[in-house]
């Protein structure tokens, strides 16, 4: 199973793409679509729906998690962050994955209890840019919710999997 | 010259089309997008940014012209609200239409000197629903604000227009 977090924004959107078999997670990609400097806002847009499209094709997700926001420092920054959602939203149903979201609070939850992507995904370094590791904490917040449906977490990350490698893709 | 008004919601998403040849204008189309009862909010915008597509194509319009909205209730609408104008900007970057902006005051400006779409338009009723007299209303401002660029309109509607029948299509 493939979970697909996206941090969205208008200057900067985070993803990152997660893969279970129930005991072991591997990273699949990450990483953040910036704005391009002077690009107008509608074409911002287009290219994050874009660029979201092309990774979700590529990575070919069960199902997207996005955080669900319901504050923001104010309304113009809450419809701003609004249409980089909107859009973001639009291209996980075009690729046919179900879109599921968590609060800030069940995120922190699930990153505090089952330790950030670097621990749970035996990475050697925090993932990067920060939006991407925004991003996967919205996916392993996901894999958590899953946990009583048959997905194993441990409660402590063990020493093996800090030494495991992700195989090769394909 | 062919101006697509966008007044977009999350609940309904209203259009208007316009076309003007500097002197006369005539309605090409208008109506709403509602939102079909059960659908979850991301199949909400795939409809809006579906339907807004096939509209834009039918259409082909030179320009989109959306409301510019800095204020809302409160941030939960304002979330909502960028969803949808998010997905409905995206439309239009995909049709290869320009985007313009104009606020609430320039827009309410514009009806008020110009008169309603009904009157602009020779059309015997107001249009509707009331979410396509909005969208009609954001693309009669853009052709005010086209006005000095050689597009004529009167201080007062002529007694003429009144009767102007929109010519057939094509």
């Amino acid at each position: 199973m493939r979970i697909f977090g996206i941090d969205p924004g208008s200057e900067r959107t985070g993803y990152g793409c997660v893969e279970t078999d129930g005991r072991r997670h591997r990273l699949v990609a990450c990483g953040a679509i910036a704005a391009l400097q002077g690009d107008t806002f509608p074409n911002r847009l287009a290219r994050i729906h874009a660029e979201l499209s092309a990774l979700l094709s590529s990575c070919r997700p069960d199902c997207v998690a996005i955080e669900n926001l319901f504050h923001a420092a104010n309304v113009r920054s809450a419809l701003k962050l609004g249409h980089a959602r909107g859009v973001a939203m639009l291209a996980a149903v075009e690729a046919g994955c179900e879109v599921v979201e968590y609060t800030p609070a069940e995120i922190k939850r699930a990153v505090v209890g089952y330790g950030r992507a670097e621990k749970l995904l035996g990475l050697t370094a925090a993932p990067s840019p920060h939006d991407a590791a925004d991003a996967l904490a919205v996916a392993i917040c996901h894999l958590h919710s899953m946990a009583p449906a048959g997905i194993r977490l441990p409660a402590k990350t063990p020493r093996s999997w800090r030494q495991y490698r992700p195989p090769a893709q394909g």
